[in-house]
Formats: structure tokens, C-alpha cells, sequence
């Protein structure tokens, strides 16, 4: 008997469980069962073990496709090394004996493919030669290296240009000045900051200002640079920014405050780098300022996901299963672009040894030379990722979700 | 020859301008010209009138109706009395006969409602009988009185009940205690927020908690009651409240707080009140804890508006109209639940003397008695309001949108 297992780990995106669909697919009829393993691979050291045919068919797979997170549940565990704790991957290895796992399929970020990278090593240096571990690459950060882009990514950038432009409205209708500081995710990797720029598609403004993490932010500078887009532009001032932005000594702007929170036990809290920039815009300008954090919602939107990563998410799941069956030790499957316009892409693999635990920053020609907006380049590399909509299915006026593990 | 003019006021919502399409597509044909004032009544003041007939077309009118926000601008001036201002309504008046306007439609909430009573006593008491005015209701407050429900109010309850589930979804991922609260617009009246229980419409669990601003808010029950539901349910508690939650003294809970923020030159600051909770749950239960609030989206996410929504307030715009061509002044058009289900409507229409100035709270019948929940007559009224998807025109990735004024 020869079975598979999927598991899931890291944040949770829109794409995750489209790229479990995949493996899914891929999987189904070419071994005896395919399992689930619930919350990453502590759900796998713990035998948290569900037989997925009991659960999927082909009515509830298209609903699974459009539910939001990881319906497997999730982790943040990393696996020691192995020469610190063999006894952890002694442990996985019974584990899978038990269950007649040959295959093990784990869909994450880079740290997750770090487990499968510490595995396939010990699998390889202990001669484990019936036993593959691959991964399936998903991030809304976009920061994994060698994919041209990540699943996940894509429907998050949508839902941020998509809110972008319906804030642009909404903050249009005062003809009072105001300045409107949007907080996007994204600590190490400006991506998502930059999708903003992709709310200017169909001629709207867009963001007048975007601080990407990558670049040194100047609280001085950006005070220079809404005091001037007051002179040249009209008085609703949108600004988007990325949670990580940080000053010349590295520290987080949210970190940086003139403001100072302090709970009663005289803890100093942190608030969030937009919250902060608010109260220094609302001190030098006087005018109305707002910061929203879109919080959640850019990884959770699964209403208006992009049906190009959706497809995509679900192809990378199918192309992590064949480097499985095919007994790819330790490959992580990518998709390269092929081509922009139209646009083309191919799909492939790499080993996690080369990707684990790296990060790809925005590279210099996305970012303008102001700082404060991408390049042209950043929109051709961007808008592919965010076309298409799925039809999504709605039920009693809501979409509908598949919850795998009804209490 | 007779001219009406249409202006909007308020905050936005997504259905404003449906409401605008509304009237637009009554007066048509009806009157000889359809201007439209931007900024509210303080662009009537102010001469900032535009022939709408120049920009809008059988093409862009659907595209006007899935744009988010006032498409004319808005304002938040109020007038003052008749009586203690003459001057203002004079000039009103003379503008009115400079453009030959023999109707105004002002669409807004209960604010803009005291603008239109004002008008419209004014126009009576000076024996005006050749311009009438007239409002359409909007606000996703869903607060103003005599109408079942207020245009906008049934896209921004979906958002909240999509966004809900798809929060669920998130936060359900990993198997540690989790508290994530989230706040929903509403200073005076729930109905937002007890629209998130709609989120369980299709058999999710929803909020585990949910807590209108109608009821006085008690911190220490408030504990108790995360502390229950820690113990009856599993590990992830998700709770929907009002920014307008307060104590049993009236004091905001977002004033109310723990956690003192002070700026540089010792000015106290105000967090949100699901901040301030944070903070709370945080050292009470020492768990991972998070507060959403989803701000300005609630109210500017078009792409999922209600299709429900959307209709009737195309249809409130068009009765707004035709009470002003049937010249009765001072009247705002309104929508009465004939029955539920199935779900049938009636539009008719109340004189804004009623309305203006008023706040429509939750009745008692909608909370539940524990005081921390919704009732089945709150899901029973509020379930129609959500129904139905309008297929949104996309172009590059993106919802279309309509800007009348582009610089």
C-alpha cells in the first residue's frame, strides 16, 4: 500500500486550500489513500491524521477551492536539526511506516519548506529511499526565491488594489484636505505595499505616495512629501505603506513613535507604523488624518481572490504531487514566467535546500527612484498576477466555505 | 422651463450612487434639465452645479451604480434654522431660479433629512410653491426611522457577514487560545454589528460573542463571558462589537481605557474599542490576542454590495423623484416590508419633519437576553437585506468604477 500525505503550514492565504485541491487531483488514483495531516506538521507528529476520501468528492472540491485559510489547520513549528534531535524525524519516519505514507506533500512559506528540506536531508543521509517529502510553495508576502511569484499573492494584491481604489472614492468626497494612511502586511517584503499601485489600472490616482519596507524610511521626508502632494494635487491624500517600514538604524517606524502607549502596569505598548504616522501628520498638518490597517482581510478575502492564482495555486499543488510520485526528493514546485503579454507561464520544481529561509525584497528597479512609488516595471510584473474572478459560489447571500472538522 | 437638481450628503456607502442612478433615470425625459451639485448642499451654495446629462449615458450609468462613495462629493454641513438664518435660504432660492430649478433631491441620512424639512418649511411659509424638495434616504447606519431598512445598509451588513466568515476561517487555523475582536462601525445603533451573526447563515459559527452599542457594556461580564466561551468551545473566540459599545455611565469604552496613549506633548489619545478590549483580554488571559477593526471597507467595498441593496436603492431615487414631479415637498421616500417570506417590499413615502434628527435603534426583540448575542428575529429581518450578487463589470483585475469629476 502506498499512501499520501498533505499538510499545511505558516500564515493562511486565499490559494492554500486551491493548492491542496491540486494535490488532491493529482493524487487521487494513482495511490491507495491520500491523508491530511490537521495543524502543519505538529499535526503529523501528533497523528492528527484524516483520511481526506472520507471527506472530499467532487461536489464539495470547487467549495474547498474558494474557502479562505488552511482547511487543514495550520503551525509555526520548525523542525530541529536533525543532529540535535534525530528523535523527532525517528518519530515522523514511524509515524509514516504507520500509515503507509510514501509520499508527503507540505504546502507553506519558507519556513515551512526548511522542514521539508531538513527531511529530505535526513531521509537521504539515513538511505530512506521509499519515503519523498516535497513542498508546495504559498505566501501573500511573494518572498520566496526562484518562483516568479508565490500562490496566494496574487488574490491578496487584488483584494488591495480593489480596496485601494474603493478607498480612493470614499476618501474623495470631502473637499476638506485629509490624508488617508493605508497599513499593508508585508515586514521584510514590500510586494503587497507595490500592488497598491495596480488600483491606477483603469486611470484612477491611485496611492500619491507608496513606502515599500525595502527602502530606509525618512519620517522627514515623508513629511516633505505630503506637504508637496497638497501643493500639486487635490486635498484627499492616499498613502500606502507597508507595516515593515523601518528607519536608517533599522528600527520598525512602528517602533519609533512620538507617541508613547502605556498600559497600567506602565508597559510600553506598540501601535502600528500607520497609526503612528498618523498622529505626527495630524501634529504637523492640522487636517483631518485616518489610518486603516487592511489587517486580515488581505489574506482572508477569498470573495475576490484572482481566478489566475486560484488556477495557478491549484496547478502548483498538482506539479508538487508528480515531483512526489516521481520521487523528487525534496523539490518545492515554482511557476516561471514565460512570457508578460500575453501572458505565459510554465511550471518546474527546485530543490527547498535553495529557497528555505530566503527572502526575495523587492529588487531596485520596482521601487522609483523618489522612494515614494513603483516603476512601471512593478506594474508589468504585478497586473497579471490579479486577473480574472472566479465565480464564486454564494449561499443565503454569503459565500459558501467548506469547514473540514466540524465541531 | 423646469431643471431638477440632485445632490448626496453624509458618509458614503456603496449605494449612494445607485440611488443617484435612480434619479437620474426618473427625471429623465420628465424635466428638461438634471444638474447635479457637488459637495452636498454646501455645493448648491456655492454654485457648483453640473449638467449630468453632459457626463452620464446609457453606458456609464451601470458603472456609476457599482461605484462606492458619492460620485457628486459630500458634505457635513448642516443649516441653520429659517428663522436665525434667512439670508442662507435666500440665496438658496435665487440660485434655484438662476438654474430654473423646480426640484431638488437631496439624498442622505437624518441629518440631510433636517436639511430637506428645513427647505421645504421654508418654501411653505413663504408661499413657494414652484420648487419642491425632496430626500432619499441612505446610510449604512440603517438608523433612520419609518423605513424598514436605509439604502447601503444591506451591501455594508454582507461585507460584514462575508468578512465575518472569512475571519472565521482565518483565525480557526491554529489549535492555540485565541481571541480576535472585532469592531463594526455603529456610535448609536447595532444593526452592523448584529448583522455579523449572518455569518452563520450557512452553518458556520459565527462571532462567539457580539455586542450592540444599545446595551450597556460591563468589562467584567464581558471577561466572563470570553472565559465561558473558553471553556464550552474551542480555542479560537471571535467577537464582533460596536465602536459605540459604552459603560453604564455613558463613557465610550474607547475612553474608558486601561492603556493611556500619550503623544509628545502629553496629550491623551483615544484607541478604538476593540484596542482597548485587546489590551484587556491580553492580561487577563495572557493569549494571543488581535482587534480588526474594518473601518472605512464596511461602507466602500462595492464589489460585494447586495444585489437587494443596490435595487432598492435605484428604486428609492426613482420614488424620491417621482414625490418630487408629484410636488410633495418636504417628503423623503421610504421602502415598507410587506413580507418576508418570501421577502416583498413596498416604496412609498413620510414627510422629513418625521424622520429628521432621529435614531432608529435595535428594539429589544433583536438582542438576546444574555445581552451578548442576537436574536432569530434579528436574523429573520435582517437575511433578506443581504441576497444576491450584481455581476460587477471588472477591467485589468479591477472593479470599474465611475469618477464624474476627474481632474
Amino acid at each position: 500500500m502506498k499512501n499520501l500525505l498533505v499538510a499545511q503550514s505558516g500564515g493562511p492565504t486565499v490559494a492554500i486550500n486551491s493548492t491542496l485541491v491540486g494535490v488532491y487531483n493529482a493524487a487521487k488514483g494513482k495511490v491507495d489513500n491520500i491523508y491530511g495531516a490537521r495543524y502543519g506538521i505538529k499535526g503529523v507528529l501528533n497523528k492528527d491524521i484524516h483520511d481526506l476520501s472520507k471527506i472530499l468528492n467532487e461536489e464539495n472540491l470547487p467549495i474547498l477551492a474558494q474557502t479562505p485559510a488552511c482547511a487543514l489547520g495550520s503551525c509555526r513549528q520548525k523542525l530541529k536539526n536533525p543532529n540535535e534531535c534525530p528523535e523527532q524525524y525517528e518519530s515522523l519516519i514511524k509515524i509514516f511506516r504507520e500509515y503507509s505514507i510514501n509520499y508527503f506533500v507540505y504546502i507553506g512559506g519558507n519556513d515551512s519548506m526548511d522542514t521539508v528540506n531538513k527531511i529530505s536531508t535526513y531521509l537521504k543521509n539515513n538511505n530512506i529511499n521509499d519515503i519523498i517529502v516535497v513542498g508546495a510553495p504559498k505566501t501573500i508576502d511573494n518572498d520566496l526565491i526562484e518562483t516568479d511569484h508565490c500562490p496566494g499573492f496574487g488574490s491578496a494584491a487584488k483584494y488591495i488594489a480593489t480596496t485601494i481604489s474603493e478607498l480612493e472614492r470614499d476618501c474623495s468626497v470631502y473637499s476638506v484636505p485629509a490624508v488617508t494612511l493605508v497599513e499593508i502586511m508585508g515586514r521584510d517584503a514590500g510586494w503587497l505595499t507595490a500592488a497598491s499601485a495596480l488600483s491606477r489600472l483603469n486611470g484612477a490616482k491611485g496611492p500619491s505616495l507608496i513606502y515599500c519596507c525595502e527602502k530606509t524610511f525618512d519620517t522627514q521626508l515623508f513629511l516633505s512629501d505630503i506637504e508637496k502632494t497638497f501643493q500639486s494635487q487635490n486635498n484627499s491624500i492616499l498613502v500606502a505603506l507597508s507595516e515593515g517600514i523601518h528607519d536608517n538604524n533599522g528600527r520598525y517606524i512602528s517602533e519609533t513613535t512620538n507617541q508613547i502607549c502605556i498600559d497600567e502596569f506602565g508597559h510600553k505598548q506598540n501601535a502600528g507604523a500607520a497609526k503612528v504616522l498618523e498622529q505626527i501628520v495630524k501634529k504637523e498638518f492640522g487636517c483631518k488624518t485616518r489610518s486603516i490597517e487592511i489587517n486580515l482581510m488581505q489574506r482572508a478575502a477569498a470573495h475576490i481572490s484572482s481566478l489566475t492564482d486560484i488556477k495557478e495555486s491549484i496547478k502548483l499543488g498538482e506539479q508538487a504531487t508528480k515531483c512526489a510520485l516521481n520521487e523528487m526528493n525534496g523539490q518545492m514546485s515554482i511557476i516561471l514566467r514565460k512570457n508578460n503579454n500575453p501572458y505565459e507561464v510554465k511550471y518546474s520544481s527546485i530543490h527547498t535546500s535553495i529557497v528555505a529561509n530566503k527572502v526575495k525584497h523587492l529588487p531596485d528597479n520596482i521601487i522609483s527612484s523618489s522612494g515614494n512609488d513603483v516603476t512601471n516595471k512593478a506594474i508589468e510584473y504585478l497586473k497579471p498576477l490579479i486577473q480574472g474572478e472566479p465565480s464564486i459560489k454564494y449561499k443565503n447571500g454569503i459565500p459558501l466555505h467548506l469547514n473540514l472538522f466540524k465541531a
